[in-house]
């Protein structure tokens, strides 16, 4: 029996918690990833050396990795002081590869040899481009870290678009069409999903693809990004940008503990989204619930960004969750 | 039969001559190296790091390298600018190793791994120290490269110590004892070869070590260290510093051109080292004379700092020379 074909679409930690939950399975992962992050490290190098940004290509290889510990670690290493400060070694790796070898994709390619990666890491497009957003108050932004790091609450973002426009990369177009499952989510819906289906292509592939399409809701809103945002709020915004109607929609069941949920509040403006679906008019038969919390208190994790979050979603659990709520045989 | 088992102490782009045209006969080669580099990308990561100084196990590692171009150019490759600016990338991965192994021998491990490396790379010592010199007029310099560039001639140097006294690594001790042939320079004998000659233990292996002692006299004097030497100053040196005899000196006889000769008198005021051994009291039969000139023009070496050097040994002449003139039997 041929193995499964299944496509996350996203960048950062939440397509990091899928990719390294679903890699314990029997089945064959191809990690999209966007390629607009304009932050810290990565639009330091990016920036500096005219590199494309290899933020979430790195988080796709080691969340794929079946390497040694020592690989793994020295690719989420992060400097701390000096000319370095703050660089991810992972980051100065695929850059210094891209430098050498002219391609990102390239790049890839070595550092998918090291760290022995099971799947495909596929840079959703190789041009160079900026995240743009505007949002319902006629303001502007221009750059993936202006929009992704808000330290107060902001108008609704009215549509996104990229300057200038991108090529796709073939590759991703030609694992969406052939993939039987795609997977968005959990993570940042503008400034890490979104930013895969403005370039040119991408959503032709979507509404193309026989795949079903597979959503998990994030557990908490995002400051500047998603204020007030209920589940459905995310997944109409999810179906909007996509161009199409998730199959299958997962929604965490489980609460966080409540003195976890207040500190968020008071320290970072953010609170847990309301499972508002029943109420919503989405069909109800895709809607699953299941319990992908993560009990693991706070740790240095080995994907340095999901450190950021204390509730978070659990890799084992969503993996499980999604392997046996769809019914794939292995 | 087994590989005789050939030794250099040293460091930079000597030893990388050597080690690199060694490497293709079936031998067993361990390249001691210098811990004390404090200049450029070096002594930066050294400083601000708090790691010890990368540079010379870089250039050995490279030079044993058997792993695909792109590993060894990977660990050439040099940032032109930005917060890398400088910064070798050989160099970072050393330091990311040892930051988070805590120690710079299991940092060579695993660098040895992805370059495949045919032999061992050995530091001298795990010590964190400074190269001092003291001056014929009394003057002292604290720091190799202090000592290693100078823009001016300078007086004859005294002698040199390291502060604090460093503690020496077992295995260089090990492999100096069990070694059949111990090869030195050519390079810096000031900055390159003697710091390893000062760490305690080493002189007294050198001396205890059945192993026959090989010394590559330089082509060109160097500003500020060697300046106005002849071969017999260079052996007369290496002798002081060693302990020991050498039981073969190789001299190149080949000239270079005349104008690249004009050429470094003037731009660096260097000069070609006049081989007069057999003028001085030194024993004719251990003297190898030979063609040992590199005829490349100037190109991008694997080794950036064979790139600095135009009139340079050649690894091929150099290793043929010594296994067909030392009667290594193979």
């Amino acid at each position: 029996m041929k193995k499964p074909k299944i496509v996350t679409i996203g960048g950062g930690s939440g397509t990091f918690v899928v990719l390294s939950g679903l890699k314990k399975y029997p089945v064959t992962l191809q990690a999209v990833v966007s390629m607009m992050d304009s932050g810290g490290s990565t639009g330091r190098l990016r920036d500096q050396l005219g590199v494309l940004p290899p933020g979430d290509m790195r988080q796709a290889l080691i969340a794929l990795s079946d390497s040694e510990d020592i690989w793994r670690s020295l690719f989420t290493y992060r400097f701390d002081t000096g000319d370095l400060g703050g660089h991810n070694f992972g980051n100065i790796f695929l850059s210094a590869l891209e430098k050498i070898t002219g391609s990102a994709e390239e790049s890839i390619v070595h550092a998918a040899k090291l760290l022995k990666i099971k799947g495909n890491v596929i840079p959703v497009t190789s041009s160079k481009c900026t995240l743009c957003a505007k949002y319902a108050d006629g303001s502007l932004l221009e750059g993936e870290t202006l929009i992704d790091e808000s330290l107060t609450s902001r108008p609704k973002i009215l549509y996104m678009y990229t300057l200038p426009e991108a090529v796709p990369n073939p590759k991703a177009i030609k694992s969406i069409l052939k993939a039987d499952y795609i997977v968005f989510g959990p993570g940042d819906l503008y400034t890490s999903i979104f930013p895969n289906l403005l370039i040119p292509g991408i959503v032709d592939a979507l509404k193309a693809s026989k795949a079903k399409k597979v959503f998990f809701v994030n557990l908490m809103t995002k400051l500047g990004q998603t204020d007030g945002f209920k589940a459905s709020d995310f997944v109409n915004e999810m179906e909007r940008y996509a161009g199409c109607m998730m199959d299958y929609i997962f929604v965490n069941n489980q609460n966080p503990p409540t003195d976890l949920i207040e500190w968020y509040k008071k320290s970072s403006n953010v609170d847990l989204i309301e499972d508002d679906l029943n109420q919503s008019t989405h069909d109800k038969n895709r809607i699953i619930r299941a319990d992908l919390l993560s009990e693991s208190k706070y740790e240095q994790s080995i994907a340095d960004r999901i450190r950021r979050s204390l509730i978070r979603h659990d890799p084992e659990k969503v993996s499980k969750a999604f392997i046996e709520n769809l019914n794939i045989e292995l």
